[in-house]
């Protein structure tokens, strides 16, 4: 049930496909070394795998659980928060003024995927807490930060994002929660949220929900939505807590996976009102919570990384203890099963994936630095519309990826992937939600083919691909890296056919275009993933050619990038009939046809 | 929750692709009429949405459970499983001279997808018990035989198989469990096996179990494995029940899905020795219990094919209800999500994949039945060998496809397929196992590589290639049907070529083409399943020129092969290219640079 962090990947992923020297080049990033990021990584492993990876399985066992409106998290919780507070995990990426450590993205995201690996259940609690300190960071006011951030970073106090509600998943527009005015610049609140992550708890000491809702006479639809602060207890001027607030826990879901992870029904209201204040302005609270959301989207993705690492690590584990059947290159007896074909093909499937998928988001990660940290705008920009064209990818393809991956790992294990005790099974179902949450795929998806692609004419999109061929004519060359670069060509062409065929159809054909959607987010994943793993393949090979470093590590990885070529990439093929071929079919029944 | 056997699909089947009236000629099919056939059908769907349905959901949520060696399964399975045997539908494709009814396999087939959709966990006793009938035909004795086969089909008494040892699960080369003959005739057997499905339970009078063991002095090896009848009660000459044998449930599983289904680990022989009788010869255990796994693999996909479906009926009437976001193509409010076109192209998805799975199964179906009742040595030899070129595919392919259609059913809820008391995460946690037992897909695959490829020199999978091209052919003409002819022949092409790959480089490179043996069978799944759905749809042209029957019926079944064609059909391509060119990089890492 152990986890060891992958530090040496991530470290060849920021050094030498991110840009780590050059985002520590970036104004304000000063701290950001390499000797700092190996300090951290290495300091950040050491915690997640002593202190909360030993969790992981437990508390599945033990899930949180409600009574009489409060809800006891899973033995160890409370205790292991304290300590994640305390030695200032949650202030990574946060500012210095209210106590973070000002670090840029790139280095907090392999933070991120550690803390998720180690336990996904465990690590909602501070994705949360971080989406709602950007939201604050962004749209509160300075007596908004002061008042809450520094509590939050320091672990006292939690936050949650309180969108949904029985009849509002992903068409926030339907929202009904309810805030009216009281006169004193507070408001009050009436409505029901479901699926609220950490919405109720007893790690900390407060909860605040950033809460959506309509103010009277707002307009219909998403632009009449409004965003508040809404603590558990209300805060004094002196930053003390006050009051209970009228916020409830009525009751928390009996879910397939991260059952540790408590999601709450919350009541606002019902016993007179629940004490608010406006973030921002009203009616821009879909713009804020957008903010949070990026971020959120973004940690979600690495989610998805987290938990396909974990699922593989528990998968060679049994793949190297498990004897049976001989060798078929011929052995005297049965062994290890990681030296069967097929158990080599499904690890090296996993690892390719999660290679490749690590690779893009910490690339997605280097961009959005860049896009904050650039004294250049016009490198601000070019970096913001990189990082923006990233993330639903970031966000659909990795969570997709890994549900794939860790019903792989279920396979490895063979019959005791079934049983719950081997635990193989609880990534399984605890990677299930990923493609849901934060906007299922098909949202990401329509993100990506309207705001990211269609809006500025496939611009940033053919971008990319320019930079991926660019890739692979570099690669052409050596004879090592041609089947590689080859591949990847062809990938390319395919997703450059896919872009212009969005671009030319949305306007005719709407309906086909966004039925391909999620197939081009995938396939876009594919082949952008590949682009990483060619980058590095190309990296490794110079490292071989010189004899600089961990040979081990740069042959593996050239075997890696290659099996990804061959085995992963071509899938972006059958996407690309699918999508440009294939819009006709997806419309042509009738409802009751069904 | 409820469930509406496709009764008109699998009919269409049966009739236009399968062959109904072909094997209806056939010696000893008489009574297999398509009459019978529609009666039988609808009234197994008729007790199987009535009395076997509505106990899926329940029985999960109270899973069997087991107390002092006594399993007590949920709460309605015991008075179900009298009704069932009752009804006689446990002799459906049993020889009347036991009690059963005979009929076809073909005819069978669509009972089992029925039982099966209705509640996987119940349906394991009654499909365990059809091995246990189908092994003791072929090698018990008379005595055997009349002692056992009738209180099988009546649902007086169950049946088991059991194989997997802690130490032997895909191996069966290690099975250790000893029986020593006592000159009696009997033997007294000594050993653990777990993962035995049904291997006690409530709801029967006595429960026979098959059991893998080795004589004193057997060879070593899978060659020194003899098949034993141990009863758990004994049985006395006149047929009553004696005393209670010593073969005892130690404990059940805690499993990540079917979880009504009790898997029981069983001690022989811990009180004195657990007494049983020899089946066949000694040493030739193996041989028989392929003839039960064999039929055991058949029915495993066939559950591959159920939960699909009752996933999709899920996933359909949640995507009618559930009101969400506007319609693309503009509309006064929200609409239901199945007008959302990425809501319908995971709803067509799955649709296409299972119409596929059904087809080709039934077809399997219909060629076991010419392999056993055709007068002519020569048709059953073909068909024979055709069928048994299916099954690892009928095994395989359909229950991966079915993990990625549940998972794809769990999609379509959104935040609400997370949630147990939906439904739809039972599907995708009962699913996960299917690759698994009975072989997994390796194994499956293995299987199709060694036995069904390369004995023969690849000479069966190019019959049924010429015979794929053949119709791809016959639709060219067509202009609708053209689409889906140019993607058949594609495909067509790319599995001749693995197939001219596998067997070229299977002895130059063993590791290479076993390393490719998963994604051959997958994609012979996905193209024998393509042509399936071209036949089906050069039918439905047909039907709709003429204008005979259900139009509306026709007219998807086109447009879902069309569907299939160019979503599904192209994976095809992408296989080759793993297949084919991906071998060198699967085994490139050695086992510590994973």
């Amino acid at each position: 049930m152990s986890y060891t962090a992958p530090v040496k990947d991530m470290l060849f992923v920021m050094n030498e496909l991110a840009g780590l020297a050059a985002v520590n080049a970036l104004p304000g990033c000063e701290d950001a070394t390499p000797e700092t990021a190996e300090a951290i990584l290495e300091e950040n492993a050491r915690f997640c795998s002593e202190v909360i990876a030993p969790l992981n399985h437990s508390a599945d066992k033990a899930p949180s659980s409600w009574a009489d409106g409060k809800v006891t998290t899973s033995p160890g919780f409370k205790e292991a928060f304290r300590q994640f507070g305390e030695a200032g995990w949650q202030g990574v990426q946060h500012p210095v003024e209210f106590g973070g450590q000002g670090l840029p993205k790139l280095l907090a995201t392999p933070c991120i995927e550690m803390l998720n690996s180690a336990n996904l259940s465990f690590a909602l609690c501070p994705l949360l807490t971080d989406g709602t300190i950007e939201a604050l960071m962004t749209a509160g006011t300075q007596q908004q930060k002061e008042t809450f951030i520094a509590n939050f970073i320091s672990g006292k106090w939690t936050g949650t994002m309180n969108l949904t509600e029985p009849q509002a998943g992903s068409d926030l527009a339907l929202v009904r929660t309810r805030a009216v005015p009281e006169g004193d610049g507070t408001y009050k609140l009436f409505g029901t949220k479901i699926f609220i992550t950490y919405g109720e708890h007893d790690m900390a000491e407060n909860i605040v929900h950033l809460v959506l809702a309509r103010t009277p006479n707002a307009p219909e639809g998403v632009k009449g939505i409004s965003l508040f602060i809404v603590p558990k207890f209300l805060v004094n001027a002196d930053g003390s807590l006050g009051a209970r607030n009228d916020v409830h826990c009525v009751s928390i879901e009996h879910k397939l996976g991260i059952k540790a992870s408590p999601t709450a029904v919350l009541q606002f209201g019902d016993h007179g009102g629940a004490i608010g204040t406006l973030v921002g302005e009203e009616n821009r609270g879909l713009e804020y919570m957008f903010i949070m959301m990026n971020a959120a989207r973004f940690a979600v993705g690495i989610q998805g990384l987290s938990v396909s690492e974990r699922a593989y690590q528990k998968a060679v584990s049994y793949a190297r203890d498990r004897i049976q059947s001989r060798d078929l290159a011929g052995s005297p007896g049965p062994v290890a099963i990681i030296h069967q074909p097929d158990v080599r093909r499904m690890l090296m499937s996993m690892r390719a994936q999660i290679e490749a998928a690590r690779a893009l988001s910490y690339v997605a990660a280097a961009t959005s630095d860049a896009a904050h940290f650039s004294d250049d705008e016009a490198t601000r920009k070019s970096n913001q519309a990189f990082y923006e064209y990233l993330v639903p990818i970031v966000k659909g393809w990795i969570t997709e990826m890994s549900i794939d991956v860790t019903s792989t790992g279920v396979q490895v294990h063979g019959g005791m992937g079934f049983i719950e005790e081997t635990g193989a099974a609880q990534h399984y179902r605890d990677a299930r939600i990923l493609p849901i949450y934060e906007g299922t795929t098909a949202i990401q998806a329509n993100d990506l083919v309207g705001r990211k692609t269609v809006r500025d004419g496939g611009a940033v999109a053919k971008g990319i691909i320019a930079q991926v061929r660019q890739t692979a004519a570099e690669l052409q060359g050596d004879a090592q890296l041609q089947p590689i670069a080859a591949r990847l060509a062809e990938a390319a062409d395919a997703l450059e056919q896919v872009v212009g065929y969005v671009v030319a159809n949305v306007k005719s054909d709407i309906k086909a275009v966004f039925a391909g959607s999620v197939p081009y987010l995938k396939m876009a994943g594919v082949v952008l993933g590949g682009w990483q793993m060619a980058r590095a393949a190309a990296i490794a090979a110079g490292k071989l050619k010189s004899g600089e470093g961990d040979g081990k590590f740069y042959e593996a990885k050239l075997a890696t990038a290659r099996f990804y070529a061959e085995q992963i990439l071509p899938q972006a093929l059958a996407y690309r009939t699918a999508i440009v071929d294939g819009g006709a079919a997806v419309m042509a029944l009738a409802e009751e046809q069904f």
